[in-house]
């Protein structure tokens, strides 16, 4: 192996969480706002603590359960696979720890920055978004290199076959905890979400973030552990994933080490990029935010691609065979697969953000439909949601077939690092709208000045455009790591072919296109659950506690915290478990090739869905604010409360189910993998 | 061939036919009620005749252009496949108008009939569906053997492989009608039930099926045209493409004739048994109508039974290999497949009468969740739908492995046949709940006493769990047939094997998991247009024609009419014919393998989002229907509001998308069958 580059890589990752530290601390500097504003910021920080701390008691527990299980089923040097898992789930969780941790912080500053004006609380709430982005990739890329240098040199270990098996536990520690965090945070911050909505604004008529009302903490602490920590967590996981996938395949299929050295070099110069691309994101008072961000996103990528071309000159070896085929594998070939990553995955943001775009046709056309009600409503929001899964699919093909052609099975997998090399500051993007978001309600609570609200407003939908692509590179980046990884199960089983015209793998295959659908209902039955005993909660006190609307109480907010983490951490178990059990269970019963089935139906259902749902969750959301901004009637019209309910509809299919289902369909392939030669 | 076992085929299915056409002059004897009534029946005649001759005159020149088509890509003997095309084609729509004619006649006089009793408007309705369940299989096997006869004796092909390479012409004929006649009647009956119920119910507060509603008419109609012409070409469909795919597999996998004609000789006798079936309906007048129901389905499929079992054993020839495996064919093995096959499907059934029965608890679970509003009622109806694809699934599952472990991939094909077997009365049952429907909407259009509109509700409801179970053999059915004619598929196009792991496979697989989602977002963009129109034409004429709410002056109905079929006939060209070329193209420009990717995943996907669709829309439906019966505050509260819009929005869920589902999986398979070998 190649210890000086993944000692660089490890140092590069050290590098970036540093980095974060220093912008961590910049942040706890800034001036925290009057005594109202910190006292409801703490409410948050504490109530997203409590949760956070009962969610990793629970999970600590199941990793305990894996790691045991690890133990006892591997032989031999492949014991040490539990060491590759424990450490993948300490680094998610600790990503999502973290950005959770800055964003409490970050969020109070920007509402009291945003006084001052705009570019100020821009700068405020893109560092806290920053922390997240670039302690989540310094960490997983240190992790992962750190840990490749202790197989290779301390235990010696030298058969690359056998270094990628134990180092794909990194990536099964990393899911499990994000499937976790991603379930638990969303069934919380939806289950308020609703629950507030519900009642406060449709029953009591007060509007939204109103401290009145006893669920409004409980919403934006769910937006801190969901949005924020749960999406730092899966982010960590679809990174750690893609570099893994590309580095068994390098292991597997071309069987030498530099293939496998290579995705960890992708990875540790889009960090450097990302570093590099924070820098960027800067403006005057009288710039253009939404350009600031985008040069950004846009000038990491672009500087990825320009390191990554002379090194892979003097890192690619000419010549190698592509297995299967009468190619041979080059440095224009392998660059071209990242780039076919790259483009593939922008132009997927780009549809996304077409679909849920409240300047474009499909948003405007649900707006339009919800003034003959909601049920017209609610037909057009699925209907632009399933519509929404054509141009992604048939992008995601083309993106496919040229990562194969340019670089064969090895490419498809490499495609995937183009989108998500540069995660560092694509995450920082995706963390600061919630940031904002959450100033927004802080403000409201606070009761700070009405123009502050405004520009907290202005700066969430600044960014919508960039967290679009994001969502691209998500979704696009989970498919092809899925089939990476699938086709390393494939190599690692030592199956021939997966014919889907055998019985069993086509029954597989019908069961794993199932699985997505019953694991959506579960977490959309999970919300409606926890949803409707917020309610009741919310009622409770408005009919005990006297003087909540008058404003003279203080509602109970603290009830209302448990309510949503007792809710979220009760239902969150079984669909995580479940998810790393069924691999193990179709495997172990049907066989491997039944398996094989089973995890392309999975992937080709689970994608489907996941555009569908974050596509239709994010039209109705928007078709909202483009009615509350003064079309078809405006605020309180037939149409604007039509619109409410497609946005109560959307909130579980884009912010629980729908990401749930990336994470999902790369967990079984990574559980398949590991359990494969077990089979 | 055995040509004597196929005259006797054709002379069944001839029998068939003529006892439909006696009960139809039966019906046609029939009282058929006042003047008011008959003069309202009449309008809803004429509307349905004048929309499926506008229909039919676009589908002649659909079908001539394909004919054409065929004809010129088609080499020698081969173009003989346009004749197939054409017959089935023409018995397809044939079943259709059929059905609907009977079911316009039997309508009013079910309403008349009602006066006097329960048990004479069972009978009256029961027979007016048996008209078109012994029409529809009684063609389809007459015409199927017909031509098979034609092809021997005549053209005296004896080439297996080639005769069912032509014959599957018939299949593709009487798929494609079947698709342009679901997607018309679907897009026609939900565009003038939304339209007549938002504005009716909602808006102007008049009853459903009140005579002062202008769309009232037009919503009467589509049943018609809808839910029993498309119903008919509908299950027409499924039951050809269930024998041919058993034929097209006994030629290519076992390369024996009795295999080829088995099947026709299963439908045989099915068709025998579903005539004896129809005679066990009958009950006295306090006996119990779904009791009788219930006894005719099932004395059928079990008397088919006892009739195969026999046959099976002077017919199968004993000791042939089954490729692949070192098994044998046997009695027992083929006998066994189609029991699979059969309990599957009552299982299947079973799971979808759970899931939407309003006794049970995922409705009423719906039901409660109205109490706080639209949101909660429609999260609550998607989580059931998505649920409900979970066990059929399994079942589905099973029934494949049983089969395949009992009779090879034939066996798979073979189990299809098993719960089509008696499509004849299973029809009659699926025909009779819009008769009785449309009686109780003809009694209160014509103010009959109200004692009528209970009868005909309490038949509507009877034959529920009937028809639930006809809609599980109609997805279960589609699934097993889609896999032979995939298997078919390969086996003609002379591909090894399909192998997932291969790039263009697994694009393949992506892109067809991709098209139902976006024919089903097409179809609800449809209906969701259609049903604007309307809105707006209602509201024209309330506005502008006096006296209409008030009852002084008649609501021009035919108006109404006219806009569901325009928008019917212009909206339906564009998704029919693309489920016919896009296999076409994806086979020219990506290749065999590639095609057979995008079979599979249209498969797996589409059988996914029929059941997600069927059962939403139904447990919807039902969920309104049990809090109008009294709970949770019954008709009028908030609950019961919320219901109305599930309701709404399930209604192209389940009568128009969905439907479409199980027609376009089967229609891509053939398509690709009859080009395999020119790609």
């Amino acid at each position: 192996m190649d210890t000086v580059m993944i000692w660089a890589a490890f140092a590069i990752g050290i590098v970036s969480v540093l980095i974060a530290m220093s912008k961590y601390s910049w942040i706890k500097k800034q001036n925290p706002g009057g005594e109202r504003l910190q006292e409801i910021g703490q409410f948050i920080a504490d109530g997203a603590m409590a949760f956070m701390k009962r969610e990793y008691k629970i999970m600590f527990f199941v990793v305990l359960a894996v790691v045991i299980l690890l133990s006892v089923f591997k032989q031999g040097h492949e014991k040490v696979i539990a060491v590759s898992f424990v450490t993948g789930a300490i680094l998610s969780g600790l990503a999502g720890l973290i950005g959770m941790k800055a964003a409490t912080k970050a969020n109070m500053r920007t509402a009291h920055s945003a006084k001052d004006g705009l570019i100020k609380a821009l700068h405020v709430a893109f560092t806290g978004g920053s922390v997240m982005g670039l302690t989540v990739v310094g960490l997983a890329l240190a992790g992962l290199a750190l840990l490749t240098i202790i197989y290779t040199t301390v235990f010696g270990i030298e058969d690359l076959d056998f270094i990628v098996q134990i180092i794909s536990g990194y990536s099964l520690g990393a899911s499990s905890v994000a499937l976790f965090a991603r379930v638990g945070g969303g069934i919380f911050t939806k289950a308020a979400d609703v629950g507030a909505d519900l009642v406060g604004k449709v029953e009591a008529g007060i509007p939204e973030d109103d401290p009145r009302n006893p669920a409004t903490i409980a919403d934006n602490v769910g937006d801190n552990v969901g949005d924020v920590a749960g999406l730092g967590s899966d982010l960590c996981e679809s990174y750690i994933a893609a570099i893994i996938g590309s580095m068994v395949l390098g292991a597997e299929l071309v069987h030498d080490y530099r293939f496998v050295v290579l995705p960890i070099a992708i990875a540790a110069i889009g960090v450097l990029a990302s570093i590099v691309g924070t820098l960027f994101v800067r403006t005057k008072e009288d710039g253009n935010p939404q350009f600031a961000l985008n040069l950004g996103t846009m000038g990491a990528s672009g500087l990825m691609l320009i390191l990554i071309y002379p090194f892979l000159h003097m890192y690619v070896p000419a010549g190698l065979a592509l297995p299967g085929t009468e190619l041979v594998y080059s440095v224009n070939g392998i660059f071209l697969a990242i780039i076919s990553g790259l483009i593939g995955g922008i132009l997927i943001g780009i549809v996304t953000e077409y679909y849920t775009a409240d300047n474009r046709k499909p948003v405007q056309m649900i707006a339009q439909q919800s003034m003959t009600g909601p049920a017209t409503n609610i037909i057009a929001g699925l209907q632009v949601g399933m519509m929404a899964t054509g141009l992604p699919v048939i992008i995601l093909i083309i993106a496919i077939m040229s990562a194969y052609h340019f670089a064969g099975l090895y490419g498809i997998a490499i495609a995937a690092l183009g989108m998500l090399g540069t995660t560092g500051i694509q995450l920082a993007v995706d963390a600061y709208g919630p940031i904002a978001d959450n100033a927004g309600g802080l403000a409201e609570m606070a009761k700070l000045d009405a123009i502050v609200r405004e520009r907290t407003d202005k700066l969430d939908s600044v960014g919508n455009t960039t967290a679009a692509i994001g969502k691209g590179f998500a979704i696009g980046s989970a498919a092809l790591t899925a089939l990476a990884l699938f086709v390393a199960y494939k190599e690692t089983a030592g199956i021939e072919v997966i014919d889907v015209t055998k019985a069993e793998v086509v029954c597989g295959l019908l069961f794993g296109a199932m699985l997505p659908f019953v694991f959506s209902a579960i977490l959309m039955g999970a919300v409606g659950r926890a949803a409707f005993k917020m309610i009741e909660e919310v009622r409770r006190q408005f009919r005990e506690i006297k003087g909540i609307l008058e404003g003279d109480t203080k509602p109970d907010y603290i009830a209302c915290v448990d309510i949503a983490t007792q809710a979220a951490i009760s239902e969150m178990v079984v669909p995580s478990i479940a998810a790393v059990v069924i691999p193990v269970l179709v495997g172990f019963i049907g066989g491997k090739e039944m398996l094989g089935g089973t995890l392309v139906g999975v992937t080709a259902s689970g994608v489907m869905l996941a555009l569908f749902m974050a596509n239709a969750g994010g039209a109705w959301d928007n078709a909202k604010k483009y009615i509350e901004s003064g079309h078809f009637g405006g605020k309180g019209s037939v149409a604007h409360k039509a619109s409410i309910i497609g946005d109560t509809v959307g909130d579980p299919f884009k912010d629980t189910a729908g990401p749930a289902m990336d994470i999902i369909i790369k967990l079984m392939s990574v559980v398949a993998l590991i359990i494969a030669k077990m089979i």
